[in-house]
């Protein structure tokens, strides 16, 4: 007799609970294995990563600095200063890219940058300079900086420095323009070159002035963890941020020795600007980030940006390492009578926002966002919910008031990525695919699955 | 034989399901009746009211001014000038009271005015006065004004003036002291005096120059609007509107001919101060509740106020009148060591905002203000859940994002009131009980039931 029938059966059941709970009426003995098939990844590279011992303590210690990082802000200096961009170097979002392969809001930015450096004089000049790699181009992120969709960086460009006082790390991100015509969107018209220069003789300067007179530098990190209490997530919701920035730093302003009407034009321009706080948000995520670089066997995402026509993440493991994939274009919501054709597709350093678990990740707490980025509130808070299953952590610090204080879902796994197959959360702007057109909306994007299945097989190699 | 037996039954149901559902899961043909015990009130008085033809037309009248209210800052004054204020006459919080019945905080607030405008120069000589009857107490709402907590306003006083651009009302409220040892909750020492004679000498010149140099008046309803879209609901959290004040004031502020330190102090003073922006709604939510005023047939709270001793309401169909009761003790949080036992009764015109509808009526749009005045995220959700089962309607201006933007729940109606039997829920800080304390916390308060009733009285007497 088949031994299977001369005796009770014992039954293992992995998958839908069905077929268990219908042996278990039957008084079967049923062991539930949570087991569902992996989203996507190959399986012996999952398989080797989830056996790997060291995964569990190096994620944990990775995680562990993202949480510890703190975020002062300490200076406002020039990019040639503080990047050593000394030659004609211009940084850009996301990862490496050449002129030839730039999508047009990156060859706006880029254009606009060389003209207001002096290096052209006119627009066919600069692509000239451009196209023959007479300019060097670099991603902001080799060079501890962010940058907001195009993400162009150039030597005279004032740039926020901001100092981790707990693990020493340094992050640098430049001023923000505003919205609309902007040369982070690609525009580079006379209007933009105006306003950088209005920033770089006044705007800087003064800023400069105030931030090196305040007796206690300004905690960035405490701003960003109240924004999450006022409506705001972070990325594409600045406005607490932006007033409590305009706060800490008009006392200061105003006794900067300028003009009164340049220091009101400075205090108009800060108020007038709700995204000015993500400038200084960006770089405050990137030293968490950058704190946990280099922790072998951490699965754990370090960067995820965007050049506008690839999306390339870092892995804690991995280090410098760019995994890459095709851009998306996000689905939203569009300013005047700019459509979905308008759009390029994905760009910016922004992402680092989502890296750091604000952002896409904490949507929750800031539902009038829908209204900026398009769908519901009922989506806004599924969506953190659900990217509480890619994360290693809930941030203490970046609690989310509608969810009774939870903190937010902090240090996406790459492994957790793969099993669930459910891809990270970005909200973000959008720029107009023409270079020079400047934003066109907002809207939801997620990374290309390329990027998570080339980490994948990297972090996988490495344990083997 | 009964005609009750020979044929099928015909049942009207009112009142709990369970009998209707069995009867007609017999078969039998039921007609439901939505009714349940009123939850208080004389029932002849609310059937007259309920039966009242002009009451829906009334309320709707009067809801609709609300609604309609605009809000725009056009000056700063001195209260003697725009209250008339000439002799010597304190405003206070509330109902009308004696200085035999006042309670510690508001004998605190009435005892400093007296000292700070120089009337007394000692304590106790101040206290002689008061209590000889030397100095007039009124209402702040006989003046077209409001007060938070004692809502103490003597002449000296800069006031917020406010005006309602759609029906042309006025609405005034003196400037915001901070937190701690303030006027308001009924400290009067040498910090206090101090702090307001600097109000009296800088703080109000500057912001009278400063507000008439506005070529655009500050629209604080649209101000108050974008506060439930930042996590405050406006009444004991007010920090994005303090920014926002800040914001709109600053560049205005900054091109006042004074001295930089004194321009420098004023935005500290008014950046350190997340109440700030309290004094300027509370004149918006007063604009647009007097506007309701004078509706005969309406039963809508215009009016609910607080002197620390008494809670009163005034009604659209019953003009000035005021219904008054004896005012309860808030539950909540306390600062520091105290305690249940060391907070007065409820104090303040400030309920004026949840008689707008802000305030406790949304705090659903507030999540994070559980931490200052208690109770839990889903309480905040559900208290403004059930607002909305007593007002009238829903102010589209005022928007809260987590209930996928419905408007806040305005106007209450007595009847609904009474009929419910839930009381409105305010939200408010509390004063230490013993004159001079100050603040002791913060927390959640109703009013008592008498003041509904005596305006379901009257309302009613109106019809017969």
């Amino acid at each position: 007799m088949n031994p299977l029938l001369s005796g009770p059966p014992a039954v293992v059941a992995a998958g839908v609970d069905v077929f268990s709970d219908a042996l278990r009426a039957q008084g079967a003995e049923v062991h539930d294995v949570d087991w569902r098939p992996p989203g996507f990844g190959d399986a012996a590279d999952l398989a080797a990563l989830v056996l790997d011992p060291r995964r569990g303590t190096a994620n944990r210690t990775a995680v562990e600095r993202v949480l510890a990082a703190g975020s002062v802000l300490t200076d406002v200096r020039p990019a040639r200063e503080v990047l050593g961009l000394t030659d004609r170097t211009i940084l850009h979002a996301g990862p490496p890219i050449t002129w030839a392969d730039a999508s047009g809001p990156l060859r706006g930015g880029l254009i606009g940058a060389t003209l207001f450096e002096g290096w052209a004089s006119t627009v066919a000049e600069a692509e000239r300079l451009l196209a023959a790699g007479e300019i060097a181009l670099d991603p902001c992120h080799h060079h501890s900086a962010v940058g907001p969709m195009a993400g162009v960086t150039s030597p005279s460009m004032w740039m926020w420095c901001l100092e981790d006082p707990v693990q020493g790390g340094k992050a640098y991100c430049n001023l923000n323009e505003g919205l609309g015509k902007v040369l982070r969107m690609g525009a580079f018209n006379d209007e933009v070159l105006t306003r950088l220069a209005w920033m770089r003789e006044v705007l800087g300067p003064v800023l400069a002035a105030a931030v090196r007179s305040m007796s206690d530098p300004l905690d960035v990190k405490a701003v960003l963890a109240q924004m999450l209490q006022m409506g705001d997530e972070g990325h594409n919701r600045n406005r607490a941020g932006s007033l409590m920035a305009l706060r800490e730093l008009s006392p200061a302003v105003v006794e900067v020795d300028a003009a009164s009407s340049d220091i009101a034009a400075v205090l108009r321009f800060i108020g007038g600007n709700e995204h000015f706080f993500l400038n200084l948000g960006m770089p405050t995520a990137k030293l968490a980030m950058d704190a946990a670089r280099d922790v072998p066997g951490s699965t754990m995402v370090t960067v995820m940006a965007r050049n506008g026509t690839e999306f390339g993440i870092q892995t804690a493991g991995t280090g410098d390492r760019w995994f890459t994939g095709p851009a998306q274009t996000p689905v939203g919501l569009y300013l005047g009578d700019y459509g979905p054709d308008d759009a390029n597709p994905d760009i910016g350093d922004s992402a680092i926002m989502e890296t750091y678990g604000v952002g896409g990740f904490s949507m929750a707490a800031a539902p009038a966002i829908v209204r900026f980025v398009g769908g519901t509130v009922p989506d806004a808070l599924a969506t953190t919910e659900r990217m509480y299953q890619l994360t290693l952590a809930e941030n203490p610090a970046m609690a989310i008031p509608i969810l009774g204080f939870r903190g937010s879902p902090t240090g996406i796994d790459v492994v957790s990525v793969a099993r669930t197959g459910w891809l990270p959360q970005i909200n973000t702007g959008m720029a107009g695919r023409v270079a020079g057109t400047g934003q066109v909306g907002a809207g939801l994007v997620q990374p290309p699955r390329e990027c998570f299945e080339q980490a994948l097989t990297a972090l996988a190699a490495e344990v083997r």
